[in-house]
């Protein structure tokens, strides 16, 4: 049995029988607005807290836009190595010259490879992959995803990759990344009746572990994330006849 | 935690825990006749009065028009410059020949900038970012886009961007600019009934503060917008049985 | 406030808060057989009655074809330049070759401003938008209708322009012109019941003045289009637990 | 007012106001087994008998294909000139070797020439445009048709073009015919409860005619189409509650 | 009236009016799993057995695996030239070097006259038209499949032509075939409540003859295929109010 | 009659009468998280515990990773050749050096031959087609892999494809395998109600042998797959009015 990585958000490891398996390479997916990157963020500030030690690398946001966010959702920074944070201005910062003419997937597995190496970071989170695509460091030929994939397994590290998924998609990923990665969590705003919305969290897929795969609601309370049973609003108004 | 700057819209304020973080980029889409342009010029108008000074950049409409639409509405041009609005004629003359060569990106950044220090405005609507498309400006990779959002971002100005959707699109975007952006505030007409039609506001993301995510009822009263619970027409007739 | 344009049509000046705002490109778009060139026809037909100079510019039907079929509805040609008339073949006459070089497009704002400098006419209509594009005379860059807009504003002409949606289009336009038009009038037949089908009239968008924006039935009695709420045939039928 | 081709099919004139416009292009559009072939026919062969010459043009199936299935369907050969039906390969003989190098375009029109000088057929039926298409004679810009549906009306000649519509479209043609023509008649089977397929006609357009637009049953009896209201077998079963 | 070649499956032949006319082209199409091989090899079985000569051409499977398949539902090899069937190998072997250079078209044609001169085959099948696609022996553009079905009409030979639908398709075919053919056949799972799924079969054309258009039971039963009304298992659970 | 493989997967093989029929290649198809290589080593691995020996070719995830996740489930590894486990790894170190050049559809046809030869392997599964397609192994143009369905036929193989099906995909292929395939398995979720969701397998498709057509959920306990009938939660609740 392949150890857990605890998310430590209140109701979502006992979903999954303990956590996330060590080693799994972990989508989080999901719509514009549904806490993709404080979803990924939370799990590595939580795990740091308990010593687990995490890189969060952040291409969307810079350093201090997305520290000032956390914050405001009481994540604050941690300020050691704990849970290593860097944007791309760092990891311009932190390569110097001597790997300018590396691609930028090369940058980013030397990234990784530094901070493991010098951090001990065991946990890791890129936000986001559809960045890695913006800047032409990724293909859609699923090949050179499936090598990164690889090399994070051989790693044997831990990843949780943001991935945009647009509001119409019924799909789970673009280019099938959903098929390559060990786990899928998706996180996605429905429509509760004709002017409610409500944010929910599905595993969809969790290799190496038993996990529940319903609909869940995802919430924000006293500065943490939490997972719980959906409580339809609808429910109430449910009458025999009705449709759900 | 990120200053807010109002909206000064009836209703819409409470719903993000005081108004738009103050340097977010956000986005306001909606479908044709769902008064984007007459919300952005709200947002504005209302904080010029109230002494945050703003640059209007006008794409779609030249300026006479555009004035004296927003005069119908009740929204007088202020005659200062707590107010800047430039369209697309107005730019041309004040960049004179010095810089005829560059492209239109560069020729937005130069007036933002000149508006920053010589009128202080630290509220921008670009209206709209289809134009910019149009004109050849923003190729469709969402790399330049993320360079222009990171450049507003620096410039620490607290940005709109009104942006088009098709009457038939399920997604918030054509390119995934919903991704990009701090917030989006979407607009939109629903049909409610047979025969009715009911323009609604949903604020889809905020990132840096909690937010409602709720559909509201969008109105125009007395010259202001406001921003109200969807009173539904149909909620008088809906009977055990009927379908949500 | 600006001036508005009566279209004269029973029940559709109130819905827009007394006609159309002078100076607007307004579309009107709609399905095979929903009576845009009756509509647009008409406006200009009532106009001319009441003195505001108008140009028809039919570019699908012939001369004669288009003045038949509209005196077969009880539109009689007037008889004088009070309404001009122009189909493919009379630009052609009209131009004579000194302009046989010029583009479609060049040709169109030749003889509307040989119209406006003539006749007097303000009030012009184009039918339709679809055959400028299939003479090649418009792309689809959205750039060259931009101008054209800008080109009739300029002018300050109210312009209807005719354009076809597909019977299974969900959007209002093709090319995205319902976002740059002033205003759109939505003329379509919707399934009423299992068998039949009414059509209906709906101002999606109408910029610089107040206007409805739900679902109207639009008919013709007596010669005349007319504009009413819709009255429902199924209504009659509804009952607790049916679904509008 | 223009006269009327009636089309002696059971129930269709009285909802034409007397039939077909003269002179009018109408597509009769409609999917695979809804009898489009049938109801062109018969509107030919209808006209012959009382006197009003037609030509059929068959480029679907060969003369005798053709001829047999509509002897089977009580529609004879009427053995003289009234009704003039020609194939792909009488075509070629007719012409010739002087005219071989012409495309298939000028040879359809010179076909519809020829019928009119010699035989006075003045009712046109082609069946299908989409082998025109197939053929090579038609691109898809709208231009060429746009010019044949000219020539044909130049001709005063009322023209009905068969066009096929794929079982799943929701739209009327392909590339806009339907925008072109003066008329539609559409033929198509709907389900009718679990298991039941009932075929359907609608005049969905006809210019210089009123006409209704709603749905109405197509059917075949002692060797004559008919047309008359849809009687639902649903109708039977509805209750209060169900829905349409 | 055209003669009719019998189905000889139990149930079919009256839906027909006594069977398929002599001379057309029917196409069989239907979803994955749906019977096709089993129904065309059945018609062509059957007639032999009653004496009317096939030639089934099986491009999907080989000799070997389609009798060893046939026979294990009841139809064993009749051991003569009654039914020839010939796979991809066996074309090979029978048109030895002479015609290597033919194309698959021509090689199939061949194929087609030698069962004709032969064994006086008059009933054909080929299973299926895609792999003719996949050969790259047809292309999309419905010239070449007009005139291989003119072929076949010329040789007065009754075919069955076999044809994939992916299961989410709505249309009949992929390139148009269902139109130029004289008669189709789908063949289809439809789901019955949550978790049944039941196999149908429709008419959807058939020329010269007269034909039901509804949807029935396709079934299996004693080594042989019967066709029958559908008894929905849902119907005794339909209630008023219930929506079919 | 041919002889079966069975699956040994409780409830499955008498929706079978038996299991797979020898020599048929399979597709195991369905979304992302829905068993399919746990269904597909589950046949292998009981298959090889019964002395029916098997190859693996697992392309997805690498050997231990796999047996990893595998064991955690109940199914240990063997420790001998009955079950043959291959990844990409130990592909390449297997041909060493005098095959480098081969490409990689003749690799795991060499990989296949070696297995039959030296272990007399005759149960095959990959996993999965999509890599072959990534990997530039197989086009899209379906000739390659009817020729390859073609080399499994005749070494009479019996084989499981593995393949993905996008969440939003209503077909079951991307490229038409489930035509070419003998046989079609579909694993695929399904919610059931608001929140909840279920695992369903379906037998689409089973060449040569008597299959039911139905949903049935898929289940894990004890270490075992089950399959058994759809419970409905909602079944519970339905009511008169309620639709299924």
């Amino acid at each position: 049995m392949p150890r857990h990585v605890p998310t430590y958000i209140e109701g979502l490891d006992e979903l999954l029988s303990g956590g996330i398996p060590e080693g799994n390479v972990v989508l989080v997916t999901g719509t514009p607005g549904a806490l993709k990157t404080t979803f990924a963020f939370s799990v590595l500030h939580n795990n740091a807290e308990q010593g687990r030690r995490g890189l969060y690398i952040s291409l969307e946001q810079g350093f201090r836009e997305l520290m000032s966010a956390m914050a405001s959702l009481g994540m604050e920074d941690l300020g050691d190595d704990r849970l290593l944070v860097v944007d791309v201005g760092r990891i311009r910062v932190e390569l110097e010259e001597r790997e300018v003419n590396k691609d930028w997937m090369e940058i980013i597995k030397r990234v990784i490879l530094d901070a493991v190496e010098t951090a001990g970071s065991s946990l890791i989170a890129i936000d986001s992959l559809d960045v890695l695509y913006a800047l032409g460091t990724l293909d859609h030929s699923r090949r050179q995803l499936f090598h990164f994939f690889n090399f994070l397994r051989e790693e044997r590290l831990t990843t949780l990759l943001v991935s945009e998924l647009p509001t119409d998609s019924k799909a789970l990923s673009k280019y099938g990344e959903d098929f390559l990665a060990d786990g899928v969590f998706l996180l996605r705003h429905y429509d509760v009746g004709e002017t409610e919305v409500q944010l929910r969290l599905r595993c969809v897929k969790m290799r190496r572990t038993a996990h529940e795969s319903g609909y869940y609601a995802l919430g924000f309370r006293d500065g943490k994330l939490y997972v719980t049973r959906v409580i339809s609003r609808k429910q109430g108004y449910e009458m025999p006849g009705a449709r759900a």
